[in-house]
């Protein structure tokens, strides 16, 4: 089917977060995420894809099975560049319904491992750390209102479709949620170049909330005033700070590891 | 001073890997890494700043050691940022020496770790594994010459100044390299999805050489054939893979760890 023209200025316009917003729905690129999104709870409201790319057998069935359920639009390469955030969208796009009022409900027992993002501002950075979380099975994903959005383009691509794999609150008033989480019993556990407690003195069962701050200034002063750990990463050489997301895997490989001794 | 019209185009041309290789220079931006640059063994060949940069106290006295030198030209913000990688280098950037044939010796004993990247295609995350080996204190780092190019504008920018920090070999044929790394004793480490090897189980003394790969295809069959283990680090969710940063983090953290125990 040929997409109307004024459909393709809607969604060429999802680049910006004001009309993300307005129209509630977000893009995905690629065969690999898509057929995940197929996969998803999630409404797909329309694909779109090129000649070339429906030409090969794997597109071309999971072109069959979107079809299904929802239009599927044929557009030439540059129209697709249009709305895709790279240029390696592989010929074929998914625009996917946000499920508004995510919630992940605070547990009052049991174990339960929650990441929060104070002012994470780099979109690679939110989407890689959501991928790590999503590797190291947390149980959710809270993403503070002054982080990077959760449906900016390159945070759902470089998620690499974890973003479909666990539950994440965006724009969240992280004070008022970390205090709430205390009084459920979660240890508020946060990254701290200032922090003086190992990695690997952390409780690792029950229940915990790791929050990671900002690349330049770490956690706000909010934030760390509801801490009950301040983590550092041991040092053994001379650069000034690590990587926020390599500071999350080493956190949560190191939790993990921990709960299975 | 102002700089001579035909060497603002001239360092313009260091954009591209070609020019850079043929004039042997590379460049870095922002006070910190420049103040950094001024402290490392490199030779600075000349800084360009903007009037407004100049103005600030921490930048004027950054200057008056540089001119101490190398010529520091006073340049436009839009000169500037034609030179510079990003808008981000607030005002001031330092055009390095390349050295040629930097090594890094394998020891016949005692404790080394040297890292090694094959074909890591992002410069982002090539930049920020040498910035995690510094973090870990790694001996070394050899680059393999089907991966990005160590003075990619992008590479020496995420290395966040750890450039200066460690010797870094650029461009190596790792078989090789790696073959005289075994025989000198050292254990090849490789991380690899259908690996086996717990990270917590590797030797943590001695010497080992551990490798890095691509993106999408892991390690190259050469390479994973002189390994000694192959490592994956436990997964306890969903995500496919995990971004090779954090897998760089991850195993650095594991390994140092277990040697301090």
């Amino acid at each position: 089917m040929t997409i109307p023209r004024n459909r393709l200025k809607t969604l060429r316009a999802l680049g910006q977060k004001k009309f993300r917003e307005a129209q509630g729905l977000f893009v995905v690129e690629g065969v690999r995420v898509v057929r995940e999104a197929a996969g998803a709870d999630f409404e797909i409201v329309e694909a779109l894809c090129t000649e070339e790319a429906a030409s090969d057998t794997e597109v071309a069935s999971l072109i069959a099975a979107l079809q299904k359920r929802c239009p599927v639009w044929r557009v030439s390469a540059r129209e697709l560049d249009g709305i895709a955030d790279t240029r390696n969208a592989q010929g074929i796009i998914a625009v996917l319904r946000r499920k508004p009022g995510v919630q992940i409900p605070l547990r009052t027992g049991g174990e339960s491992l929650l990441v929060a993002l104070d002012a994470v501002a780099d979109p690679g950075n939110a989407g890689a750390i959501i991928r790590t979380c999503d590797w190291f099975g947390a149980d959710g994903i809270v993403l503070g209102r002054n982080s990077v959005e959760l449906f900016n383009p390159k945070v759902v691509r470089s998620t690499a479709g974890s973003i479909f794999h666990l539950p994440i609150m965006d724009a969240v008033d992280l004070p008022p949620f970390l205090t709430s989480a205390r009084t459920a019993g979660y240890s508020i556990i946060v990254t701290d170049l200032q922090g003086n407690d190992d990695p690997d003195a952390l409780p690792s069962l029950g229940r915990s909330v790791m929050v990671f701050g900002n690349e330049a200034w770490g956690v706000s002063d909010a934030v760390r005033s509801l801490a009950d750990r301040r983590v550092k990463i041991p040092r053994f050489g001379k650069a000034e700070s690590l990587n926020v997301t390599v500071a999350a895997g080493v956190l949560l490989a190191s939790y993990r590891r921990r709960g299975n001794r």
